[in-house]
């Protein structure tokens, strides 16, 4: 596996540029296009259970089949929930949020909701004709539920999980196309950093610079809080950055992502500062090398057309780790799907569903291998999977090669 | 209402230092030796309502009664939920979480729990004694609900809520020494940015600058995303900055915060740039005259020892603005406790509770006017309300008068 010195360090250029108004148009067009097939699944299985109609909450599913676009931890009370019936979709919005639903939902019936859900909805349900509801039960509360139950004793609230998300997990071309500018602003972002990486600085400020280049280039967002993590931390795959130095002679784990109209990305990069020991040069070749199977398998599964399950690519990688006596040391799942959410459906693990990925799809593959106190290396890339196309395209395109800063 | 050009702009050193290290030892142990107090009004309540456990699962509350701090929009599942009994607090994690939650909530116990909550719920439960377990409804999701009571039939899950909230209203000095130090970083910020503020500048970018003096500057993190809105979008008392740029002539809002140690702060200034319009000076001025007048009834009531109501405290604003033409355009409520959340008891609202604000509390003062499509025009403070000290203290320390910017 070859090393690569600073001169050789990739640039900002080398990337994919960030994206342009007409992009962002564009994928604003084909969301507003996309939304009534979204919608035709949704009520196609509402009507196979008979049931009128489907009440929602979380961010990502009112994003979906509205427009509507919350952010990261806004807490909007009622608004951005909403109701879609047989012929109609409701989108609940107080005041501080009417304008910008009519702008990002023009397909939506906006309706004025304060505190005041329980009051307003036997009049919301009864004007989508609705006497069977189905519940978003992982996200409603146990409070709410039962204050909408008594509002309208005479409408059945069926609890559902999982029904859109199952849907999101299938993407559409213009989906997969943020996720990949959302990769393309982050390796033009990680680029950018190289050079400003030395031993002394510590990791919040090395984090803060990191994120300062994601969201001036071209995101409209972080996707998650930035992890960077020097020699012994990067052995928490979920530390935070603290005010620790980075060391000299020890790795330094990159785990970020960027958001671009609401599509997310997730890398993570373990770079060597100074000169790199011979156990992390060891336990880099060996996480890379997990990873380059369960790749390399998934590509063959597409090429061949033959489905292969998360479980069966999380085995892949595991097996390699496993086989050279690291197999404690890699203690999560390889890879999980991601787009409007960080996390989302198909899963790659060790208890991931027996059921073949779907297709198309984006998800992480991401093997690691964690010496507490001492060390530790992640791999992550964002890999699309198409097997209609038999392909498997990796969509960040930062080198996995060991790569020396600092020094 | 003196008008304040450039040459006597606050700067940064006008206001307190960033906390130290020392300041943030001495909140941790403060707050090690305030949760024995915090458990016991729990335990009180649940002893008077003959309930055995109290399972909680917001960040706010597990904080508070444990120092398990959660990052806002840190999804950590069951990690961060709590179980108080009689005798125990059990705090669950999972293995990402393990070393954090033994750091910072020394005196729970530590179960791990990963997305298997309703497995373990029997013997968690069992291993507090509990048969009747308080549940925060407004927060536990129906599904979990089922399956914490499908889990164990024999055990009673009652729905309470409001409970540690009501209690988190009562401030304890060291929780409003770190809000008013989370104020000082906010006023130095703003004072930093003040000579940045030119015409043509856009909101986004100007936000961000202000973003990063507050991370910078002694903060942990933004107490909210900051707000940053020219001329007319200053009608919108909640919009987001946009790529909208800053005009001459108009007014510019701004509506922003930090977090010290867990605890936030939420200051609006809005400021003129270029030569103020005498309509935005005449609205200005009577904006500070709401407030000023709340303020000083909330004053003269901790004085003379009488108690107020924040429906009391809202209704002072409000008239002064009712009685100038403009209360249609004083769309929201006059203020909000704040804390560990941005948004805490007591309000100060038309529909606020008819009981005595809590003392010694903080709560936010910030009448505003919004004239759609035109300009926009809020001035918001922190104030503590301690009666029986006799005194009401602005902890915002950022000058209100008239403030010339760009020019």
């Amino acid at each position: 596996m070859t090393v690569v010195e600073a001169r050789q360090h990739p640039t900002p250029s080398d990337f994919a540029p960030a994206p342009t108004e007409a992009d962002r148009t564009r994928w604003e067009e084909a969301d507003r296009a996309a939304r009534p097939r979204r919608l035709v699944r949704l009520r196609e299985r509402l009507a196979a259970e008979g049931i009128d109609a489907y009440y929602g909450v979380t961010h990502e599913n009112v994003r979906y089949l509205t427009g509507f676009a919350l952010g990261d931890g806004e807490d909007g009370g009622s608004s951005g929930q909403f109701l879609v019936g047989a012929e109609d979709v409701l989108l609940f919005a107080d005041s501080r949020y009417t304008i910008q639903a009519a702008r990002q939902a023009p397909d939506a019936r906006i309706e004025t909701v304060y505190g005041d859900l329980p009051e307003r909805w036997p009049t919301l349900v009864g004007s989508v004709g609705a006497r069977r509801v189905a519940v978003e039960a992982a996200f409603v509360s146990q409070a709410m539920w039962g204050r909408l139950a008594a509002a309208s004793p005479d409408v059945e609230l069926v609890p559902v999980e999982g029904w859109i998300e199952a849907d999101r997990a299938t993407k559409e071309p213009s989906e997969l196309e943020r996720v990949a500018a959302a990769c393309a602003v982050a390796d033009r972002a990680l680029a950018a950093l190289l050079p400003a990486i030395r031993p002394g600085r510590t990791e919040l400020e090395v984090a803060m610079d990191l994120e300062w280049a994601i969201r001036t280039g071209g995101a409209d967002a972080l996707a998650f809080d930035v992890a960077c993590l020097a020699g012994p931390e990067a052995a928490l795959p979920h530390g935070s950055p603290g005010d620790r130095p980075i060391l000299s002679g020890a790795v330094l784990l990159f785990d970020f992502g960027a958001q671009v109209a609401g599509y997310r990305s997730d890398m993570t990069r373990t770079l060597f500062v100074g000169d790199p020991s011979p156990r992390d040069l060891s336990i880099y070749r060996l996480v890379a090398e997990a990873q380059a199977a369960a790749i390399g398998a998934l590509t063959e599964a597409a090429k061949d057309g033959r489905p292969i399950t998360g479980r069966e690519a999380d085995g892949i990688a595991r097996r390699v780790i496993d086989e050279a006596g690291q197999g404690e040391r890699f203690g999560h799942g390889t890879g999980h799907g991601i787009g409007l959410a960080v996390h989302e459906q198909p899963s790659l693990g060790k208890r991931s569903p027996e059921t073949p990925l779907p297709s198309p799809t984006v998800f992480s593959v991401e093997p690691g291998v964690y010496v507490e106190g001492e060390t530790g290396v992640r791999i992550e890339d964002l890999v699309t999977y198409e097997p209609a196309h038999g392909r498997v395209e990796r969509l960040t395109r930062f080198p996995r090669e060991i790569l020396v800063v600092g020094r």
